[in-house]
């Protein structure tokens, strides 16, 4: 099957962070995630692409949607699969993960999925590899794969990511979600919004090119999408806000504010949802949210970033 | 390869209990399996049938045995299958196993084998999503690929269950196994005794159709087939007799007993064994016990089920 | 392919340990080995030879590069391979382990590659069982495949295993990499010597026709080959040195040692290295280290031992 044109690539050869990625790079992605997502909808859902491509998911912080996610893109691209699952306390430390690197290396394995708790595991993986290396989530730091995602549910549904008005709300700080997005929704013409307590934004995140707000419901009638975060206990050493309660008291989402807009809205989130925290039920399951889109679509790119760095590989 | 007669399919979409099926869908899946075992004798055990079908194994619930048989199962229908597996405390809860079931839903997923520590969760999941989903075992209620291996075990050994006189000997309350071979053994025209301790019986279970007793060599006097159910200890929260060794020295079968009934019966248990406290090592490995029959017949078993279903769902 | 003439075949049914092993098997292993190493250096690393056929990795203790190196060759002969991991304590008791092994037997497995911290767990699987048992390391007992990985190393790099000086050093007592080095290399004509602490060293271990030192430098100066263990400090019930420090400082192997030797030296180890504690890292990564090497050849040996045992298992 003829995936995408063979003259085009990708200017990388690892998926470390949107941060590095070109434009023209997203597009290509977005593209490819096209056929993929056509191949989807037929009832064989598999194509035989990476047929001799084996691929090991190391996964040093424990994730449920986003391993199974890779794991459906890697099988339905006929690749063979190698799970590694480790949580990030004793294995993932310094001196370890050099010797990780090295092992892999020698076992000649053609792509990584990496998660890692620390920010710049896999930068530094891809340092010492020539395995394809693909960012899952890296500490505070990126997870290209879920922008890319994002990316491409904005443009399902809106025909475009330039001048599309999007909303990041939440725990900023703590967001890989949140910073992979920025720098692609930059990146792509996209004006940008953070929206969540003072002690939840990050300092000089203008200079990244986006704008701050404090106010949900200021951000909320600005937008055209709202990208809603995950409350992340499990990443703050210590609480930066007094209560969930008094948190989705101030800055969750909920179906009044979303009426009281009088205008169309797209919600997003990247899962795992607490219901009634950032989010209420009827905002996530209302006809304005694209979670579940946002879920399917994630096989679907997935698929195409793992195709075209296959291709890239090849290549070199 | 044609394995059943493409005429006739079940009434079911999902196999969520033994109480949903006909008496007709229950003879089909084990004249389908017969077709199974006798592929599973060959050297090559591997049929093509479900290529191009993705099977997510969702084990909210520690286990081995019952993960392993479908896992087996799906690999030798080549279906490309992902394994997710959880303790029940943290991931189980109410509103994420909605979230849950729509994410599985979003990735497009063919089939889902449950198995949770909840009482209905995969009625639930069967609800909100369009792929089949096959109960594993869901808390005190149904483990129907159980009672459907165990009926054909018992089958293969006597050649019906019509008639046939079968005790379930153990704890009957706590026992999802014990409820779908009720179910299963009144449909297809078997007698039931349950016997046990009177405070691991439930109450009014006689309007299932089955007779109680609390003499287990009576019981054993009467019966064809004595099924000996684990003794479970963690499914009790609070200790429901005196000590293991009195639970052995009154409801433990072991050889004297089988031997002072000088008649043919059958011997089954579910597994894992606790040898010495529900049974006796000596009966446990003794010709008069099927329990090694029951493990081959439950990669048969569950094969046909995948197979069926899947046949289902591609009518649908 | 033909991967090595028909006409040899391997004497043992089971890998369990090296001590059952012939010269002409290990002869035979290694060769194989080559060529698998031959198709590990292809784009397409894979090869049909085992379709058809069904292992599990039966882990009760963790490992990370030792199954994952399992898996690559099982799933580079394009087995199908099921992984089943648990912790030893709760699952791998006495009586269990009949009826996993009954278990396993019963849903028709073909091979079972087996970790356990039970000395002799595998033997005792082989005794009830008619699959193939690979011992991929047993308390404190042999990991045969470990030996003959190193075997194949020290080859590939000199030639021949005959008349080479290796040392083994570190924690003989605790070790199953050094009891099947032992063997192995005793029985292909390499003189070997032990060296580590008193403490260290198990009594009478000369009539397993080795040599002890207690002094590193000495061995160092003796011997073409260094094996250096890992501190495996989890294996230990009691600690039988008083730091890692002081040993580090008495045994570990640092480079000016190396430097001071001015000759050849070959160092290896099994990993995980705990760097600075038996080795240090600029050891570690030196060009007179080949641990790397291990590594990828342990991908072709594995490869080798599963393609052989099938065959042999095929015959039969």
């Amino acid at each position: 099957m003829k995936i995408n044109n063979d003259n085009v690539s990708l200017s990388i050869k690892h998926l470390l962070g949107i941060r590095e990625l070109q434009p023209e790079d997203i597009n290509l992605i977005l593209l490819t995630a096209d056929n993929f997502k056509a191949v989807l909808q037929r009832p064989i859902k598999k194509v035989p692409s990476l047929r001799d491509t084996t691929i090991v998911n190391l996964f040093y912080e424990n994730s449920t949607r986003t391993r199974i996610s890779f794991e459906l893109a890697e099988k339905r691209l006929s690749a063979d699969t190698i799970n590694f699952s480790a949580s990030g306390s004793s294995v993932a430390k310094g001196e370890t993960l050099i010797d990780t690197a090295k092992n892999i290396l020698s076992m000649k394995v053609d792509m990584v999925v990496m998660r890692h708790s620390a920010s710049g595991a896999p930068h530094f993986l891809a340092k010492h590899i020539n395995a394809s290396i693909i960012n899952a989530g890296d500490g505070i730091n990126e997870h290209p794969t879920q922008a890319l995602l994002d990316a491409y549910s904005i443009r399902e549904k809106t025909g475009t990511l330039r001048g599309k008005k999007v909303a990041i709300i939440g725990d900023i700080m703590h967001s890989r979600v949140a910073l992979s997005n920025i720098y692609l929704l930059t990146k792509m013409g996209a004006e940008v919004v953070v929206c969540g307590p003072p002690t939840l934004i990050p300092k000089h995140i203008e200079t990244l090119g986006v704008q701050v707000s404090y106010n949900v419901r200021e951000t909320l009638a600005w937008c055209d999408v709202a990208n809603i975060l995950r409350i992340q206990l499990e990443r703050q050493n210590k609480p930066l806000f007094s209560s969930l309660r008094e948190y989705a008291l101030y800055y969750g989402v909920n179906k009044k504010m979303i009426d009281d807009l009088k205008k169309e809205i797209i919600i997003m989130h990247p899962g795992p949802i607490n219901r009634g925290v950032e989010i209420s039920s009827d905002v996530a399951d209302s006809e304005n949210s694209i979670i579940l889109n946002q879920v399917e679509n994630g096989v679907a790119v997935r698929m195409a970033i793992l195709y075209l760095l296959a291709a890239k590989k090849e290549e070199s």
